[in-house]
């Protein structure tokens, strides 16, 4: 039995605030609490209504009733699983290697597509502006797919960070050079933007190279998704290698 | 004001049955609106709250309450405008060119990027099997942000098509070639598969080149979204131009 007090705890995890107070967060989903619990972060519980999963997974597992499995999560169809996990410590950037950053991306399906396309491309660090919108936020969850856990998370100020970085940062801008132009390097920042104004004036001006993807269409389509601009710039720096 | 039979009709463009039946279909939010009414795409009427709007589109305009806006709009906080507009008769494909074909795309925010790729990548049509999502869905049309006005957009069955032709084909599949590896050719067809499947087996019979996006990553990470995969291979597809 889940007593009130603890369902009171799950649901604030839904929030931002009480995540971080906690240094937890919960996820639903037989799939993904699965990919979670065989990955580094740690589970602290997992609330399950199937006899055999909790079995299977005595030390963290606790059998809950279909009543209580309802009470704490979120989703209208509750799948079997509520787990709650500790958000795990990001490591330290590898300089040596290719780091994407994010200025203020605020759509939670954004973010858990590049999430996933950094988990496709090998990126081991995703550095977000403290704007950007949080990663353990269960939309952002839910569009990942599980990638959470294999990719290094870290929410700092992009400025500091990148006055005290000696590698090349690269910026994602309509104006910039055709990125087709020149191979990438083999280390350096990819440096995207919020979804309506793009990379913002205090970081654009640490930026060392800007480019973009050309349009072939007629002018008048506005821009690419953030997203789909991640997944363009990813194959670019990756097929360069 | 809005007649209850309208509001009646107007609703029923939700349903992708109603908008084959009367070859019609709804548009909601200013700025979509006042792309499509700048396109080939004819409005049949466009319902405004706005009186600056409705003088400056006599034509078709109609001045309408808030509250009627309210009774026609799907939104919760309703936009301004809802447009009635004709649904476009499909070109004939230009087989000299790119197309982009989708093997049953079921998502409406992929085949809204889908087509907003196709938009800024220059590929005229996109040529779409009966189980792909509806373009007119409310869903799509709010994702491509207006680009639906310059795609010319067809719904087939791709065997027929394909079998009927003699472009290359090329499919996105996981154990294709490295899309890297040859140059593309300066036309052909790039189909896409479903969201969980895939390219359906009498699809993947007519492919005459399976491509693959090579996994940088973990081996772990599942496969990448069916719109991320299409930015990444139109990309590919331009820039050997």
């Amino acid at each position: 039995m889940v007593v009130k007090s603890q369902i009171k705890f799950i649901k604030s995890l839904q929030q931002k605030k009480y995540r971080n107070q906690h240094g937890k967060f919960v996820v639903e989903g037989i799939k993904v609490v699965k990919e979670l619990m065989a990955s580094h972060i740690n589970a602290e519980v997992v609330y399950s209504t199937d006899v055999e999963f909790v079995e299977k997974h005595k030390d963290v597992a606790e059998l809950i009733s279909e009543a209580d499995l309802k009470k704490i999560s979120s989703l209208h169809t509750p799948n079997k699983v509520v787990g709650i996990f500790n958000i795990p410590t990001p490591q330290q950037i590898d300089t040596a290697d290719w780091t994407v950053a994010l200025d203020d991306v605020r759509d939670p399906g954004n973010l858990g597509t590049i999430i996933r396309l950094c988990d496709w491309f090998g990126i081991k660090t995703l550095l977000c502006s403290h704007n950007t919108v949080d990663c353990y936020n269960p939309k952002v969850l839910q569009a990942t797919m599980g990638s959470i856990s294999r990719v290094n998370i870290m929410y700092a100020d992009l400025k500091t960070y990148f006055e005290g970085s000696a590698v090349p940062i690269f910026g994602a801008f309509m104006d910039g050079d055709v990125v087709y132009k020149e191979p990438m390097p083999k280390f350096g920042i990819l440096v995207m933007g919020n979804e309506a104004n793009g990379i913002s004036n205090e970081i654009e001006a640490l930026v060392t190279r800007k480019v973009s993807i050309p349009q072939f269409g007629s002018k008048t389509a506005e821009s690419l998704n953030v997203a789909t601009a991640t997944a363009i710039l990813l194959n670019e720096i990756k097929r360069s290698e």
